[in-house]
């Protein structure tokens, strides 16, 4: 009973330090995000302090060498934070931008305004980076955030939104602009999702399990993503070396990520020259090859390392990891029907010289990116060029794919009259 | 278990059906339009028919006779549908347009495109004409469509759906793009708002507690609104008789609606000119006015005929209805607050001719529509000149306010490379 009331207290003193946020502008939030930089540096013992403090209880509750390495901070990683937050203070702030303007008649000026969302509720699990990254982008597009972070990273988190606020008082703002949930009750997480009368928008930032939770759990909007079942389909008509560099660099530059790819379609005619080369370059890294019946022969006779038979499961599956799906097709349209069926609609791509086939697989696969002769590894905020990234969105309403500072806004309409009525 | 099966293979039977539709060009859409309108005039006698039945019953059950009214059809009410349907056939296809573009380093091409959202899910109640509307609107933005009328209209209904699917198989399309959910369990509203799986959108249409029962229960996103606690505020500089004419049109011109004012707010130094004017004004309709403690002296000196004492609730409610709850104010900061724990955030306004006030409301108030010197009633997707309108949202996220064809759309990435990799 009583955290709940927190948390409507919180819900409310969110709200009310958004309205103040409206009325804030562009150097006055860059001001304050520019001293967050500052601030992280001066504080460096305190928050490495408090990170080693997350660091031996997580050790000794049994975390995973991977999740330990996610929740560390460092000298670098600590600089590398600060400096992404300056980085956003250079952003353009999308705030304000007049989306269109029309004059309806008797003189009625109409006008959609780009504003903020509000209140944002982020649920993430042990990365204390991400406490920074997102607290500066909200601000920085003028939302209120409630943050609710991993509890092994609890620690840390409190440091680090100390220091968040600590710049938003330095300058005149309230506090409550950057607020954490502290308490470990899972039951919380409940609570904020049902908030809907203060929260506008909830952005999850984890596996598969917490993004399912939200959207069954949630009255409030939910973008949801980061799932990437990830296909490439290889035609008939290709530069065999190019593929081989596009599907060699989508599964191996860095397999552990949502776009990274899982399964490769392979046109029937193309296979017995495409696939022997694949087999070549993705060897000596190695990558595990999950085969379909006809695909198998190939990788068997290249004396292939890790090779085994696809299963059923093994279509439709986030692999994080260097594990490679292929299945060989007739024709483009076996391809298009897989994709339809499996992919979970983050990033698709064909390979392809022909025109005519490239512009069906573009129209017709209804991913959030569509790829011609590209490597699945370009879906990301920083490589489509739009600063950095919230969230990449699989879902299809309010933003899809790689999710940046627009992303946190939305519009109003403004409409200037002359004491109109209407008819 | 067998419906909640039916609906699995409903839901598989859109999604289909909506790759079909994105290989449909935007004349073979308006065509099958066209062929709607054609047949709904053919099939009059059907429909209105049916449409008796639904009536008898109707009756029958004792439902109001508003609810009779709008489940009613007759030819004039037929024919007006027919129209509408040609109307949609008119209107711009969003589908296929390219919203940016930007090349990035090594030659790369990152468009964005606007497609179909793909499957919607519409729960409405005992009016036959949104069946058809909302129908030709998915069809015309690519979209399939499960329809979940008032177990009310069902008859008509079904002769609609069959009309409406008549039209597809004329032209080749398949007929479950449009789908209606028969049966009147009501468990099923449940199970389409967990579709997850197939359906991309819910859209409900009726009052607060349909909204609120899909918010509530919905794995999908869904565009909630049409609840309008609308405000407007009369501030100390005023064109006094500009200003009477904007409050009688937003309260009286249609009072019904959810666009309709509810609450007056009026500055303290204006309210002796105003308020007189403003009862002369209400007095004839009759609208009740339920004014605050300071409001009221100046009604009750001008003999105004149905004059109550405001109590709390009379703040926040959404009449719907000839009555108008009436609050004198300090200053703008006062009625700003006041419209921030109030408003619904459909559509609120001001009434001033001081550039600065006006400047502060539209940007300081959070509402989908904010106004200057004009009605509330403007707020529609006909007087915006945006067409047809699907729902007017009051959440925050993809479309706000009037929302229309562009609404039932989102966008995806298109990224053209030369077997480019991410390095």
């Amino acid at each position: 009973m009583t955290q709940a009331l927190d948390l409507q207290v919180m819900g409310k003193l969110a709200k009310d330090s958004a309205r103040e946020l409206l009325k804030t502008s562009t150097e006055h939030k860059n001001a304050v995000i520019q001293t967050i930089a500052s601030l992280l540096r001066r504080h460096e013992t305190d928050i490495l302090l408090a990170n080693q403090a997350d660091l031996v209880a997580a050790q000794a509750a049994g975390l995973s060498e991977a999740m330990l390495d996610r929740l560390r901070l460092d000298s670098g990683r600590l600089e590398a934070i600060a400096r992404e937050a300056e980085n956003v203070a250079r952003l353009a702030d999308p705030v304000g931008q007049e989306i269109d303007e029309r004059m309806l008649p008797g003189g009625l000026r109409l006008r959609r305004r780009r504003v903020p969302i509000g209140v944002l509720g982020v649920i993430y699990e042990a990365r204390p980076n991400v406490t920074v990254d997102v607290a500066c982008l909200a601000l920085k597009s003028g939302n209120a955030v409630i943050l609710r972070g991993g509890k092994e990273t609890l620690q840390s988190n409190r440091v680090l939104v100390q220091v968040l606020q600590e710049a938003l008082l330095a300058h005149q703002l309230p506090e409550a602009c950057i607020q954490l949930i502290e308490s470990p009750d899972r039951a919380l997480v409940g609570e904020l999702l049902r908030l809907d009368q203060y929260v506008d928008m909830i952005i999850p930032r984890g596996g598969a399990g917490l993004h399912q939770f939200c959207r069954e759990n949630a009255t409030i909007p939910v973008i949801t993503g980061g799932i990437g079942v990830c296909h490439l389909y290889a035609d008939a008509f290709l530069d065999l070396d190019g593929a081989v560099d596009v599907i060699h660099n989508a599964k191996v530059q860095r397999p552990t990520v949502c776009n990274a790819l899982d399964t490769l379609l392979v046109h029937h005619s193309v296979a017995p020259d495409l696939l022997p080369m694949l087999a070549e370059s993705l060897a000596p890294v190695p990558v595990e090859i999950r085969a379909d019946v006809q695909a198998y022969p190939y990788f068997e006779q290249a004396g292939y390392p890790r090779l085994n038979k696809a299963t059923h499961e093994d279509f439709g599956t986030e692999f994080l990891d260097l594990i490679l799906s292929v299945r060989i097709v007739e024709d483009l349209d076996e391809a298009l029907d897989h994709i339809a069926s499996h992919s979970s609609g983050h990033s698709d791509g064909i390979l392809t010289l022909k025109g005519d086939h490239a512009e069906r697989f573009l129209n017709e696969v209804d991913s959030a990116v569509v790829y011609l002769n590209a490597s699945t590894r370009f879906t990301d905020g920083a490589q489509f060029g739009l600063g950095a990234e919230v969230a990449v969105s699989t879902q299809k309403l309010h933003a899809r794919g790689p999710m940046a500072l627009e992303g946190l806004t939305t519009y109003k309409w403004l409409f200037e009259g002359k004491w109109s009525v209407r008819p």
